[in-house]
């Protein structure tokens, strides 16, 4: 018999999947918790209360709160992974589309009672660049196929993706930007990643470049961003993530010039997309079988 | 030997393209004109001073100034179709994300210096409907099941798209409305289509329902749709074209809640692609062989 722990804003929506799946030898929230559903910030707070912890089942991608070198390592944790693609699409080419389309500009005219003929952008033939190329990457490398787009990929090593036209990796850093209209980021939070976008890679882009950033804050020298939006070095950028969330009163990006700010909702976890991720790997752990979306504690993801 | 005339705004940029295509037989506006390349409005005035007139290619879709009882139609009248597919899905999907994402309203708390946690939607699930299944409607249909949706289809009789879920025609327009999340109207202006979208219509729709018009204006009953965005019994609208353009100052469009307009931008004719249609036309026009895009001038497109 396994005892499941919920630790989540959605607690209940979680228990009913949870509960409507009839997974095997599973009771919820009674006894000796092995195994844990939920937020990784709410399950750092418990963390050490649980001598009989065997795995963590995050319902976030991001586990951060959970690799600080001082919590426990004994236990199998496993992120959501694979089920933020879409809604990533979403947001960025929702943005992308905005841009393109003029949507803030035809909105004011409208508020002036101005008819406005101003011919709209396209987003067939541009170039985006995607700073990794995972499950979320790919998937925007898709949508940007879909729309006509031409698509570089920036990655450790990997080249799988099909939809990705070119290639960059390690140094190679100012040979990726080159030619961008748009910059994406979605890459993890590790050591390797932060302030992956700084000067040198604002520097390389054009001027016509826009930076999107659904991924992590720590990616990103802040400061840098914002000195290349207001001399106009960028043309824009719209961020979902910070160094520091909610985004403090006094940081400079609330007066930054040509930048959105979507305030960590780019992809928020759905309990319906995110059970059916912990439902498989349960049936996979009591099968004993390798458990699907698995974080390295060294790697950080 | 054939003589073209040339009737643009983009003038100079067709005559390159043509010019660069070297077709056999053909000079540019010397001699006596039996080909003419441009906009309807602009042909319509020089229509009757052109007596070796045998073909005319619009650069648009609509050739409504050309289809008057009072014109000649001794000719064959070609129209631009199959180019504005892309641009029509960029405009209809940079809406719906737009108003999916919270664009506007995530703005407006970036404006107030407001962490706006509040939760988008998705496209995902949801349904739409499309008035008129053409080149436009199948490349609208692609877009929405890229990003998940389902698709309703509302056409004379053809049920040819392989996007589309489900087909309605003739006085079934209420079933086709139920349910609808999008109503996206892209139907030819002929009498068959003059509102189409009246109040009945707009009656079937769930309230939750925003109504995005790209096609023709004389499709709608502006006055049944501004009542039904006031009283709130439909979400929104977003429209492109209008029964009179420019939309007149005193129209009550400028006053009526949740409606965006966009001025007749939403798929501008681009030489770029307009010009391939007219010289693969002319290809076939002097082996003898149909044009592609013909109007018939009763049926009106």
């Amino acid at each position: 018999m396994h005892t499941l722990l919920i630790l989540s804003k959605y607690a209940e929506k979680y228990r009913a999947l949870v509960e409507a799946a009839r997974l095997p030898d599973l009771a919820i929230g009674t006894g000796s918790v092995d195994v844990v559903l939920g937020e990784p910030s709410r399950i750092r707070e418990v963390l050490h209360d649980l001598p009989e912890l065997k795995w963590v089942q995050a319902t976030w991608a991001g586990v951060e709160p959970l690799l600080d070198p001082s919590l426990r390592r004994d236990y199998t944790l496993t992120n959501a992974r694979g089920v933020f693609g879409g809604l990533m699409s979403e947001y960025v080419f929702g943005y992308l589309l905005a841009r393109e389309r003029l949507i803030f500009e035809k909105h004011a005219s409208q508020r002036d009672g101005r008819w406005d003929p101003a011919a709209p952008g396209t987003l067939r033939g541009k170039q985006m660049g995607l700073l990794g190329v995972g499950t979320i990457g790919a998937a925007l490398a898709r949508t940007a196929k879909h729309f006509g787009m031409r698509v570089k990929g920036y990655t450790r090593a990997s080249e799988g993706c099909p939809d990705v036209d070119a290639y960059f990796h390690g140094e190679n850093r100012a040979a990726f930007a080159a030619d961008l209209d748009y910059l994406v980021c979605v890459m993890p939070n590790t050591k390797d990643t932060r302030h992956l976008v700084d000067a040198p890679l604002l520097a390389a882009l054009p001027p016509r470049a826009v930076f999107v950033n659904p991924g992590r804050g720590s990616s990103v020298d802040e400061a840098a961003l914002a000195a290349a939006l207001e001399s106009g070095r960028l043309a824009g950028a719209v961020l979902d993530v910070f160094q520091q969330e909610p985004l403090p009163p006094d940081h400079v990006f609330w007066r930054t010039r040509n930048l959105l700010i979507t305030s960590h909702t780019a992809a928020l976890s759905v309990p319906a997309d995110i059970a059916p991720v912990f439902i498989e790997n349960y049936r996979r752990w009591i099968a004993g079988k390798p458990l699907q979306h698995q974080v390295l504690f060294e790697r950080g993801y």
